[in-house]
């Protein structure tokens, strides 16, 4: 899309610090990191999100992720790692081309804040659970 | 693993609310959502994280969790949707087991809790890049 700054960066038509790049992606440290070491996996292709993204790009995308995750802790050690993939403004994603996170986490900084879950009624579990099985394609 | 609740929880010894099962994976209702619709993805397999899980494994949860994405917004309809997998304490994982989160998004209630990144200098994250770099393997 010629108005997406991922579809620039992704094809090299605005400079990033590139980490890795093939035929399909580009992986790119992200200008504004939550910790050091933070990438984005760019496809070259443009998908606003998960729903666009054709299901051998996810795969492939996720594959490329676990490779990334074994350079970054290779080389910077981190104390963990997240894979993180939003889709939607309500869900943080701030630029409309899919991208996944790959996020180092280190003891004492960067640390993920804590989860916010709450514990849910049976009941209510198990209908939210028929109602997304009831969709499943 | 004999003492991994997930593990357990898996292979069926231990009652879940399954939203999808195949020979490879379980999908269930997570028991302490963020928000309605949180659902795990799990193998049947017991590995730790992403460092043990096999590449094809990992390639295959991402177009599950693409499948039960399309569930999700089919069913609950939510305004956004995060994937996302954690792996070390310091990163939010909490049982030592593969897992990948479904998490679905609302506007007002269950948004995800904003992004902390701060800009990087350009020479950081070429130094950052080089060093992911050299270990790609």
């Amino acid at each position: 899309m010629s108005d997406c700054i991922f579809c620039k960066i992704a094809n090299g038509e605005i400079p990033s610090h590139t980490v890795y790049e093939d035929e399909q992606f580009r992986v790119i440290m992200d200008v504004n990191p939550v910790s050091p070491g933070h990438m984005l996996i760019l496809p070259k292709e443009h998908y606003q999100d998960l729903y666009e993204l054709p299901e051998d790009t996810a795969a492939a995308a996720m594959q490329l992720a676990k490779r990334m995750a074994e350079a970054v802790k290779a080389s910077l050690q981190p104390d963990g790692l997240n894979v993180m993939q939003n889709n939607g403004k309500v869900a943080g994603q701030t630029v409309m081309h899919y991208h996944l996170h790959v996020i180092p986490r280190y003891e004492g900084v960067g640390e993920l804040a804590p989860w916010e879950g709450q514990s849910a009624a049976q009941e209510e579990l198990r209908e939210t659970a028929a109602k997304i099985q009831s969709q499943l394609g």
